[in-house]
């Protein structure tokens, strides 16, 4: 007798480790107000233009929401500098790349994502039956001639992070230009700018302005860390007309929620919370690293939200005895780095207090 | 030089009719207030209780949703009777028909879809590479016969709407049964009840309470229309643990919003406006019989909250009358239905204006 049988690749999906939640910490150690540090979300809270938004948009929640995000789009195209006809809206960035390895990845392709980046780019590639290449790292960098070599008649996507997730480290100007460049017109290039907001280095370059002019570059935008609507899901990639109407074949009508796409317009609007979220940004990274040198701990300087520091052989402990004091960082061994916690910014009050639990502990 | 190439199947997707919006008719033809009976919304809003549950969760909008959406699983286990390990929570419906399409559909494989039913079924096995075989309608109902006789070595999986959208008539127990009964075991036999809380037929069997004891049964759920949470997308799927499992390992790890996940919860546990809401829609319908009797037009009964009515040869003019008039319905043509208009029930003045504007046409 035959069974239902599955697609083959879903058995290669690995599973997504997401960041153990405050519930979940309280509920097994006790700790009565835990402090996440784990996920990268904006510790100041949602823009508060976005909670006004919301609040006046509620009484519609029962009509259908706009299967266009006509007016978020708006805002993204004004927010990005570029055109409407380009962007395309997603419940989070998570389904921008979904939709594309949907509408670019068959059984059998190949795709080319760093050894140590984030982990959905996997995920999203083998559930269209598609293989992984990893490409190596560098001293904590993605590296470009590695990702060069890696390029085979198989590939067909590659995903780079800029700045890249675990490790905060960003690729120059001149780097992420000779990429483009060598990358064949028949392999799509997605250049993932989730913390692109954050970046201070000078030769920081995003690719939103390139995209639109070259045909095999998609740059991917989110809401969820600069504009504090993790909890919303507000994404958005941006690429020629003719990637982008291709992925809208894919796009479910009714992708991006009618208070997530209010909350988003008036969010992309809001450049006083950018300003504060940015600027709050770099003070906590300064308290962070002054920490780390006053521990001894090395670290990786960071154009992100958030930090990798090298705790050594004890690091599982040490993020074990941080979670008993009820602060939740990233503890990196899922990702090949043994000896390394993940911690975002949080409040001053909670960054402190990390730090104190740090240093009592080790 | 080879070019970048989307999967061939992309261009086999038809594009989805959402229906249109108050605010595209208000600019088209200047209608001051015009009245939306085109998406079977509930025209009694969202649940109250899930506006005050998101008025309660605003200021977490910053942080990342529980990608478990234990607590919406929950209440919604306790509302459909099941257990909670077979049930899986979406961005709408939709995205639980497109859960179930990548995890199990193929390119090559065929599905069965009525010919006369919900689009998106069509657009979610297409976008996976896979065909679509069109079973026969019967006098506007889903035609079981016709669903067995088109099961070829082929088929992979069969969507049944019950009740059916746009028709509004559903199948009863006894069919439904035999159409169990005879779906091969290695073919996945979806039902979707969006508008099964609407049905006042006594014979009428939801397939919630087999679907997780047959190996091939998937039942789908959705808050859109019974509980007014369109805006908010939140739907569900239901079958063995085995399904759900294999589904969750495409799942995007945060898929429903936070928002919609509390506002899905509360509206659960409403009771009160689940009540109002079917005797609405049950006068309603009366309301809309009636005035149809009067104009000596054929209508299809209907188990749901919209109704399927015979307009005849000049239905396209009658159709865009009415929206000159501000009234927004469904012409369902590109449904292959000439000669019919769909209109959801929207409040006691609402169907009055519809009715008024119609017999003016007439």
């Amino acid at each position: 007798m035959k069974t239902l049988e599955p697609v083959p690749w879903v058995f290669t999906i690995p599973e997504y480790t997401p960041g153990t939640s405050k519930e979940e910490i309280a509920r097994r150690y006790g700790a009565a107000n835990p402090i996440k540090l784990a996920s990268n979300e904006n510790p100041l809270g949602p823009s508060p233009k976005a909670l006004q938004a919301i609040g006046a948009a509620l009484t519609s929640s029962h009509i259908y929401p706009d299967p266009d995000s006509k007016d978020l789009r708006t805002a993204a195209s004004r927010f990005f500098g570029c055109n409407i006809e380009g962007l395309i809206a997603g419940n989070g960035s998570d389904e921008i790349i979904d939709l594309i390895c949907r509408a670019y990845l068959k059984p059998g392709d190949e795709v080319i994502i760093p050894s140590c980046t984030f982990s959905y780019y996997g995920i999203a590639a083998r559930a269209c039956g598609a293989s992984v290449a990893q490409s190596p790292m560098k001293a904590h960098r993605i590296d470009m001639d590695g990702i060069k070599a890696a390029i085979s008649p198989k590939t067909k996507a590659i995903f780079v992070a800029n700045p890249n997730n675990p490790t905060g480290t960003y690729l120059p100007k001149d780097e992420v230009l000779s990429l483009i460049d060598k990358v064949p017109k028949n392999v799509l290039l997605i250049m993932d700018e989730a913390y692109g907001a954050f970046v201070r280095a000078d030769d920081f370059l995003s690719t939103t302005s390139l995209s639109q002019s070259k045909s095999n570059l998609i740059t991917i935008h989110t809401l969820s860390k600069s504009h504090g609507l993790a909890g919303l899901r507000v994404g958005f990639g941006i690429a020629t007309t003719e990637i982008i109407s291709t992925m809208l074949r894919i796009k479910p009508p009714f992708n991006v929620n009618i208070l997530a796409q209010k909350a988003g317009e008036a969010a992309l609007y809001d450049e006083d919370f950018l300003k504060k979220t940015l600027a709050h940004a770099r003070d906590s990274l300064d308290m962070l690293y002054e920490a780390f040198d006053r521990l001894g701990l090395a670290y990786v300087r960071s154009q992100t939200n958030f930090v990798l520091v090298h705790i050594g052989k004890g690091s599982k402990r040490v993020y074990e005895d941080l979670l008993k004091k009820g602060i939740i960082t990233r503890h990196m061994a899922n990702i090949g780095l043994d000896e390394y916690i993940r911690v975002s910014i949080g409040l001053p009050e909670e960054n402190s207090a990390f730090i104190a639990a740090l240093t009592e502990i080790l």
